[in-house]
């Protein structure tokens, strides 16, 4: 994302900012960010006289509540892009404009995704666990390549968009699923959700990458599990809710897919007795794909361009519409 | 590799074919190559009747001389790129024409190699270990990020530009080391091997893509170790023998470097007691890079491809230098 910034020489450009905005940091602030405010043209406020509202924890939606009841700010900035434990606490209001990081994680999600199929691919999880050389068994192994597999991805947002222009370059046919159904460039065919049953039995591997949502909860069930193919693999960096674990547990177990690597779960953080930690084919990474190390640089840049936008009064970066819940 | 067949309209273009050559396919014939052999036009034949030995076996150089001895073969097609082992058996003479898979793989090792540097980064194998939930530890591990790494590719053939393909479309910042210091395109730097500890310092994963030569026996010792990073990672999936692994185990217990990620060991297969299965960050796949799956159908390509290139009486792809040794 490029960050403008603003100039004396370009009169008539937009107009003048109205005031120097008081942005509120919390619950902690930080240098990074509060640096990214002033760049902004904002000045750091506490929550009680501020006009926005830079929230920095990923989660605590009541605390957030109760800061925004004590505050005359007018628009919310949420630090990660994933927001639906502010949705289903309530917080996410009308009366305030909300804004959240979708779209600048997509290419650190993306990487993780990335990752993990090629893990996936390479069985990589299997010879780390071995313990020993392989041998000659290892030249007979059902190892494969990206370059002659078939990648679904199911949403195109930036995660998915970031992940296509990943995969291309390796010479992986890539399918996209989304809502609407429109194309993915790039994508040999790309169909609405609703339709993702004729193409699943196309793919090697199948990427959720699709917002946590009313629509897509518990989306990938048994129903959708036998539609795959018994060799390929499920790979999830969205959101755990995504998925019935139960219904995948039993597929797994039943040979129904070939594995999967998971990066979010249902629950979360995954009890140490979960079956899911028991097989062979499993991989969990505890929710790595995007770390705070990775985010903040990101979200810096976002907090520095949407203060100066909300300065300017121009449209936020972000904005969430509360009735797609992202 | 495109397939040029050839077709009865395009007079002149070049010298008929003298004769439909008599190829073996040996030690293990199978069909996948016998056509192979047949569609360039050649037919299969007994290697004491044939006018070239396609050598289907990775190693067993001894046994080769042998067929060689008796046969009136004039070219000899080894299966895969490295042919140390042959070279080192004295098997590589100057009476036959020697032609090595060199090139055709590149793209399947590559994927291995961005396979184990994307796994370092993200730390996967540490995930793979654990058997729990990282939770919030995760947020703050130090998982990277390759498109704000810096990655030297060493060695600069077809390994090395297919990794290149597949690093600058994530973000990763390329330096380049090869024997003449020729610039690889895309990379930000590329420097001859004499120079490389000049670079060494600015990477955080330094990946080896060179053929085993006399040249490059044990050049990543200790001193190449200590002029890595000291949260560097190793990635070699070339041959093992371009790493002083003594060297190597020493510079991983000492925090010289961050780990290794391997496909390929000196000794090989790395016996059972050897210390890298000790070491937290140390990968080993068994030498996986590029399957005998993976390998058979752009192998057949390549024989094919040779195969009309040798009855037209064209200069074959992939010819042995015996002086480089590859």
């Amino acid at each position: 994302m490029p960050v403008v910034r603003r100039t004396a020489g370009r009169p008539g450009r937009r107009a003048a900012p109205l005031t120097t905005p008081r942005i509120a940091v919390t619950p902690q602030g930080g240098e990074v960010m509060t640096q990214a405010v002033e760049r902004g043209g904002g000045s750091v406020a506490d929550p009680e006289n501020a006009d926005a509202i830079v929230w920095t924890d990923p989660a605590r939606p009541e605390t957030l509540g109760e800061v925004l009841r004590g505050s005359p700010a007018r628009w919310v900035q949420l630090p990660f892009a994933g927001i639906e434990r502010f949705v289903a606490a309530g917080v996410v209001d009308r009366q305030h404009t909300w804004t959240c990081a979708k779209g600048i994680y997509g290419h650190a999600t993306a990487e993780h995704a990335l990752t993990l199929t090629l893990v996936a691919a390479r069985r990589i999880h299997r010879h780390v666990r071995s313990g020993t050389w392989l041998g000659d068994r290892g030249l007979q192994a059902p190892e494969r390549r990206l370059k002659t597999s078939t990648v679904m991805i199911v949403g195109t947002g930036g995660i998915g968009a970031a992940l296509r222009d990943m995969l291309l370059p390796i010479g992986a046919r890539v399918l996209a699923v989304n809502r609407s159904g429109r194309p993915l460039d790039g994508a040999v065919r790309t169909v609405p959700i609703g339709d993702v049953h004729d193409l699943l039995g196309e793919a090697d591997f199948v990427v959720l990458a699709a917002p946590a949502t009313d629509a897509t909860a518990r989306m990938v069930d048994r129903e959708w599990l036998e539609a795959m193919k018994d060799d390929a693999w499920l790979v999830n960096v969205a959101r755990g809710s995504l998925v019935d674990t139960a219904a995948l547990v039993a597929a797994l177990r039943d040979g129904v897919v070939g594995g999967a690597a998971l990066d979010v779960t249902d629950p979360e953080p995954l009890p140490d007795d979960h079956p899911l930690w028991t097989l062979d084919d499993v991989i969990i990474t505890g929710h790595t794909a995007n770390t705070w190390r990775m985010a903040v640089p990101e979200l810096a840049r976002l907090v520095e361009e949407n203060v100066r936008r909300f300065a300017a009064g121009e449209s936020l970066l972000g904005v969430v519409d509360p009735d797609l819940q992202y």
